[in-house]
């Protein structure tokens, strides 16, 4: 866990945050609610993720000595402020999705509650944590949907966006279904199989390509997966590999792992290769591929009949290429003052950047039958859905478009981590999350699931929120 | 500087290094080069970026105990191997091109030369630091050249791969030519200014944007700057800004430092907003714009007459989301046994990734009238570039193609970081480095440096280095 994170925060914060200690607003209490506005690719859903390290920051705000200084030169802030900061004290609440959680478009996946001072100033880590390893879960999951049951190692780390989007990007990558990484930082501390095989430069070092398999099968015969692309795959890698499986580990009664490919034309050399070992008496040997792949490239070397077992997968995940922005964002709900809350409402002539106003509950129905989940409903906090009744949900733009869910069961979305300041929440284990995140992306649909034009899952709002909405909003639409 | 990296490597480095521990190869020395093959975007350069982290890194190398325990229980490692890590000493020489330098694809960016286990064990980590600050400050130096001397601050952390990716990032992006960062973290690690304005929460947290601005206002009489965009900038944010400004700052013989706009037809507004302050006496008030900004977006806006005093760069920025992969390599160029050097080539059947053999040294030859750059050269390292007399450059596929290059100064690219393990040179300041990047850049044609179709720079071969991978291409066409 870093403790060097306090002072990673943008300037207006600490700006801010003086302003409301020297405002009336100085004892208000905040809501603040972290959403996205869309699925990256395009997708039907995000992998919730990051939880575990946000809860660290939370736990390890503190301003040294060298920080107040540092601030106290730029002659932005008071000598009171800087003294509350110098003997700051988290003492928010706040609630979440759990990681490894679907998640929607619009939905409060962090609630921050308690001074505005403080819920000001953790706005850049919120959005950092969360905002990075859910992009990473969510285009891993992705990824590990298409390679339909075979396994997807995480092989990014040289070309991930520094030391951190590396280890906690192959987090994320092992929360959005990777089975192993490549990275051993991220393999010990969160307790994943790390996995590897050689490289090119193995091969390049001794005097030739059969002389480097024969050292490393030596060397490690029960785990022994080959390069084989270093000069030629079928006409001296794939011999070579047989060669030394037949000479090193068939005396040793070992079986080989794997071949490992990196480059050309894969469902060509993935066919013919197979072939090459079954014809030689290694049926069980893996082909594992690594080539600058993604969903897109997987899905169609799959579906040219491509013989591969697993895959490794390296830049177009650990920095999402494809779309490398996950758009969360962190607008103020609402505003508590003498015991009132006050419901706050962000306008834009762009009417999907207008937000969901007051303190709120998001909402998963699942159907009893088959546990699958119906749609989210998203209500103010003080209201409950009985899931004994039907329940009528409607969509917040059409709003004659309604539906009467019937046999359901509604689970709150959001648990609690802190209670003013105290950590009342443990992360599980990345493996469980894992293993979690796997289960609830079962529980959608398929149409959810597909990568062209997923179907829109419902992200309802109940009737008391949406007429709290709409009430402010004609209240801007008149003072605009 | 963090000292918890030691671990962020790939499996395959730990078990190469044991399989190298256990073999003749154990005293070999290599050479290894990083080097890329393409610019991002498709640009005309990019621009090195990373050293001082590269150089912390090599600095702090060292396996802790739990470390060791760590690996044992791979059960993948010798003992002796083991011991070897524990009482690991980091022995190798380094060379790299100076951070701020204009850098092209095939170059050696990055030279390691050592004892073939470490220069194993550190791959990851040589292209994880130089891969990311690269690409950002490449992207940044893009975006500042498309600004056309207009100010760009760093405004992305929140969108950022995590925590080093947003100060990292930060400090990369001013390498490229940002002026400032919203990163307090950044700012204080690395001396450039922090910057920053206001959120619309602060807008929304009190009863009315009038309220909001005159609190800021009072609180920052002479650095004010006014996000006007909340409800709507031309009827209520710059008439309210207007308004405080003559109320809070006029009194003080304050003036506004700008007004900022975050949404909306950047066009429009601009040229509207900059005729309302001129008009209300504040012709000195700056328009600062952020707004999902990229370098293309900022051409377009300043074509159609936009009125833009300075930037606010994140998400693409941080990101670099347009092409998110800096595709830097680390590929064995040497093997030195018995103190003859045997050079290395890894052929491909994609010829644009068959590497340059050798030990090797990339140089720049300048024009002595106008300065600026004619052409990269790299010679074998025993060749000196006699500056005194006419050199004769050619191209490395279309031989033919050949030019006599007279009048100029021959510059080494890389200067000596590591010499046996131990550091020869220091960093300099980022200001420092961001000051010779924007003079090195001034140094490059123009056609280099359009957006589009830009002209590919001359990046030769000498004859020697030519001939020698031409005979080790022959070798193995023939062998293959």
């Amino acid at each position: 866990m870093r403790n060097d994170l306090t002072m990673l925060m943008d300037l207006y914060e600490l700006t801010m945050a003086n302003g409301i200690f020297h405002s009336e607003m100085r004892d208000t209490v905040v809501y603040f609610d972290m959403f996205f506005r869309r699925v990256p690719d395009e997708g039907g859903f995000a992998i919730m993720a990051g939880l575990e390290q946000l809860i660290d920051y939370f736990n390890q705000l503190h301003f040294s000595e060298d920080d107040i200084a540092y601030l106290r030169g730029l002659h932005l802030f008071s000598e009171e402020f800087l003294d509350y900061l110098a003997h700051f004290r988290f003492a928010c609440d706040v609630w979440a999705v759990p990681e490894g959680t679907p998640i929607f478009p619009q939905e409060p996946i962090v609630t921050v509650r308690g001074p505005a001072m403080q819920a000001f100033l953790v706005e850049t880590m919120v959005l950092l944590t969360i905002n990075h390893q859910s992009l990473i879960a969510t285009k891993a999951n992705r990824i590990v949907r298409a390679a339909d049951g075979r396994a997807v190692m995480e092989f990014g780390a040289r070309r991930a966006h520094g030391y951190d989007a590396a280890i906690y990007g192959a987090r994320a990558a092992v929360i959005g279904g990777c089975k192993a990484t490549s990275c051993v930082k991220s393999a010990l501390d969160f307790d994943v199989p790390p996995s590897g095989t050689m490289a090119h430069s193995w091969v390049q070092l001794f005097p030739d390509e059969y002389t480097a398999f024969r050292t490393y099968a030596e060397q490690y015969p029960t785990s022994c997966t080959l390069l084989v692309d270093t000069y030629n795959v079928l006409h001296s890698g794939i011999p070579n590999a047989i060669r030394v499986f037949d000479e090193v580990l068939a005396p040793r009664g070992c079986r080989p792992v794997g071949i490992r490919i990196d480059s050309g034309d894969i469902t060509y050399l993935t066919k013919k290769v197979r072939a090459m070992l079954d014809e030689a008496g290694y049926p069980d040997c893996k082909i594992v591929i690594s080539n600058s792949l993604d969903e897109y490239l997987i899905r169609d070397i799959l579906a040219q009949g491509s013989r591969i077992d697993s895959f490794g997968v390296g830049e177009r995940l650990i920095t999402a290429s494809s779309e490398a922005v996950f758009g969360g964002v962190y607008k103020l709900a609402a505003v508590e003052q003498n015991g009132e809350i006050i419901p706050k409402i962000k306008v834009s002539e762009n009417t999907a950047k207008i937000t969901l106003p007051g303190v709120k509950i998001p909402w998963r129905l699942f159907d009893r039958e088959t546990g699958k989940a119906l749609a989210d409903v998203i209500t103010l906090n003080h209201e409950k859905i009985d899931d004994s009744q039907p329940y009528e949900i409607f969509h917040p733009e059409y709003t004659w478009k309604r539906k009467l869910v019937r046999n359901f069961v509604a689970k709150k979305l959001q648990v609690k981590l802190f209670a003013a300041g105290k950590q009342v929440y443990n992360s599980p284990a990345v493996p469980d999350i894992a293993a979690y995140c796997a289960a609830q992306v079962d529980l959608l649909w398929d149409e959810v699931k597909r990568f062209e034009k997923p179907h829109t899952y419902y992200v309802d709002l109940s009737q008391a929120l949406w007429d709290q909405r709409y009430e402010l909003l004609k209240k801007y639409a008149y003072e605009g």
